[in-house]
């Protein structure tokens, strides 16, 4: 047996313009076009060594299409398949190839509709640094130059059911939730981890199969504003930002790739560890968990309730 | 099955002043001191949960006692303890409260003499946040206000013989290596993880049962600068920094406790998985590696042989 | 001859809830309360020397009694007098004294009908800091913990005319400006200073008497983001920010004192010279001079017309 | 009547690698590289307008040919020719053109036997961003990518007096200075400018005419470490930082030029006004007025003695 799921690997959405997302992605990202293959695009960031951790597809409505988890052993792909089934999960196998550059794996749906895939192997192509007496950095990044994509955040129609499931079938420990009131012990939202990060997936109330958004991993506040100075120089709409979260503590701003999907750049946080006590965050106070500097704003409806 | 050992849980060292040693990890590391008894100290950090993360002990020497990881489940130490036994290692167990606040536990000697201990419980006292409605760092922190140790490095008279035995009977991951040159296959020095940090322990060249340093978290940056500012306020001794690795990419000071054992500030650094390709450095480049900013100092010899 | 006027010393406002404010200037912003006198109270920052930089009096509304800009020597003080005479001021002397702590100096009103003071000497007391052998900053600051203001934003009925007075008659200088479009040289807002910063008193549109803001100093991006988590544990009201200013290229966040009174955390920015070519907006791309990140959103013009 | 002399113009250096220091001027620190006439280099940083700030030239040894500074009108250059004169000094008058793109100026020894240059007028360039509707910075910056120098500092047989003859000849101010003892009144060095920063130049004891270093600014802290990753992958020599000053509370990295001229990225510091209280530093405090963090560290001697 091996580490079971280790990371979000990728995350697979849909544009209604690939050229304009294509830029988004590359040029203002600055991610790595890795290849162009059926009408998808296929990216990574600088500091991931897979092939892709972010694949774009035409379509003719934004939203995400499905998601991938990286697990460690075969051993625990097929205990996690039985943990699946046993959960009421409909499995399917998928072979080799079947997703471009990606080993065989399966594939269910969780409760809240959304697709997932549970994979071992990725073609695996390097950093964008030597693994030999690397320097600390690549030169010549572009735009945002995000080392790597960090998590994503689904709505779900029962969300108290989906966090459950994912913490039964797949392992994930919760380091926040939202509850009602402090005598109430039922998450409506929750904050959940495989990794040491204090999310790998997040769940939030709000209609089942939808994206709220994904995030890029950045190294610190400083990175934060360059972001910011990077979006307005491209004219990337900024949904909410520079802030600092209450719930991980982490700082972001949110914006929209060219389809409508929300993206995040997001650092900080704490380390995150299975024997955790779990914070908890109740409605009254959620406010300052969302946005802790710009609490009870008006604009926080509209972060929460928009989605693709 | 659970995760395994999760964390360095705690640095049991030596001092040779006592009041000393208090002061400077209550006072200017920032420490929490939960308790003193039978001649040692117990602290933990601000973002620490469990009763204590450093024990300091009056003695007539300097030096590191013993260190204990944290394993995840009772199942993973029982197995942890079968992987030792059968890599030769003699195992005790102990029994609850034989450590203060420590639950029952193994205690063994890795091939480099050092005295290890693996446990899965300690007395949660819970972070100096509440865990609810936090939040996002608690008010009057004292000097450096360090949130939780990092991990530690030590020396090894066999370094290859302890990295592999590290790996292979406690499932230590490997994030970066040195070797002779690019024909080598031999790892003379290794960073090794069970968190996704770089390391959670690394070992170099050395005598056997020594310590080169254990380390603080920082969250960026700035808190290292500002360390920096604390330690020349209160007369620390820096031995090296600011800098910035190159193994690791993290951004550092090094300085003495009262009783000369090597403490560092820490920060950066990069996600790191069981899948992440090995970074290596040849000795030829290892200046850089240490420190990248004053490479080819003469420090640095003095930083590499001094242990206490 | 001296340096003329060297910078904004003392901004004067009022406040409908003298305690409330002075809770927010004391210990939410961090500022030594040095007297409190005739219903006033008087404050200074860590790193100003003078005895009082902001003075807060109780009132029946809020809003800007007055600003004091310090003049090098008596000397200029006198040419000041007759240029401000020269350009149809009506100047009031004022005896040693009349203003606390404050020696003799002129009074006048500028185009834009706020009352201005000049004046040579306040009480020294020097900075929270010794003269001798200083560490780099005091211990134990309160909340933001602000080392000086910086500025503050007026808004004028004729802001051209307002601009231009301010330059003939106290020989301010230019750094930014707004313009209607680029076949246009006729100001309608200005940054002026006398400093090396870009700017130590700025005018736009709007009423006359108003103050839009007077801002604070803060070191680096860092205190920003540490002045923004101060504001929410203190139920301090931000306006806008963190974000980036085109204009100047500093970073910001504005907020409220209890009783109104727009501040600002500002940091960031260019050294200003009097030979420097002046910046130039024109209206059509003004949004990214006052917020670079979230221009185009509805709140700027909350922004630009909510005044004091 | 203007406001004297404005700040540090241009720095004119020699060089025993003509080729060599024009890759570490361009390349390494990003400055523009804007003439190249007579066997000297013109350079400019990306946030000044005139045409440039540094001057290489070849030779047969390092050092400082001579220092400008940029006066702001002609008034000032006759009345600080007065000055100089009545001071004892020997002003030779040059006209336009003999300094490439300068317009006419004076030119003297000070007391230490440097050469320094007053002048009204150099072509202005403009700065590398547009004046109209600017974004906060330009895109593609070479290496350190430093936006403007900030000061010199010079070494002098006699300090004291050249200390004095600068404020009284030229109208320096004193922000910091050095004495033996608490009960001397008498600098030793000291820290003079005529701009709103710290220093706009230095002057301690070493031998007459020789240039101990000359400073870029860097917006933050981050730009420092930033600086130290170029000047690791340039192997650029670093002499001492990342470091704090306790003298200005500025923060540092010291490193060589190919000719082995020390420069410095600077930043940080607070803002000087000429009736600020002048810091002192006694003797015995001085290793951590250098060098806050790493004092009583041998290397300061070579720090200090080291000079071009």
């Amino acid at each position: 047996m091996g580490e079971g799921i280790m990371r979000l690997g990728y995350v697979h959405i849909r544009t209604t313009d690939l050229e304009a997302s294509r830029r988004h992605y590359r040029d203002v990202m600055g991610m790595q076009e890795m290849a162009c293959h059926n009408d998808r695009v296929y990216f990574k960031c600088w500091d991931e060594y897979d092939h892709h951790s972010v694949v774009v597809q035409q379509s003719d409505r934004a939203g995400l299409e499905k998601m991938g988890f990286k697990v460690h052993t075969y051993d625990d792909l097929d205990a996690l398949e039985k943990q699946v089934m046993q959960h009421g999960g409909a499995v399917t196998r998928f072979s080799e190839g079947e997703n471009y550059k990606v080993g065989q794996g399966i594939r269910f749906e969780i409760p809240s509709g959304h697709v997932m895939e549970l994979y071992v192997e990725m073609e695996q192509v390097g950093k964008a640094l030597p693994s030999l007496n690397p320097p600390p950095y690549p030169e010549g990044l572009k735009g945002v130059g995000a080392p790597r994509i960090d998590h994503l955040l689904i709505t779900s129609e029962k969300p108290t059911e989906t966090i459950e499931w994912l913490m039964k079938a797949l392992n994930f420990y919760m380091a926040e939730r939202v509850v009602e009131n402090e005598h109430s012990d039922k998450p409506i939202a929750a904050w959940l981890f495989r990794s040491n990060t204090p999310h790998d997936i997040a769940i939030i109330p709000g209609p089942d199969k939808k994206i709220h958004h994904f995030a890029f991993w950045l190294d610190d506040w400083f990175e934060i504003r360059k972001a910011g100075d990077v979006f307005s120089k491209n004219d990337v709409s900024i949904d909410v930002g520079p802030e600092r979260h209450g719930i991980t503590r982490g700082q972001t701003i949110y914006y929209f790739d060219p389809a409508g999907n929300r993206n995040e750049v997001f650092t900080g946080g704490y380390i995150a560890y299975p024997d955790m006590p779990v914070v908890t965050w109740t409605v009254d106070q959620l406010d300052r968990g969302i946005f802790y500097f710009n609490h009870r704003k008006e604009w926080i409806e509209g972060f929460t309730s928009n989605v693709t």
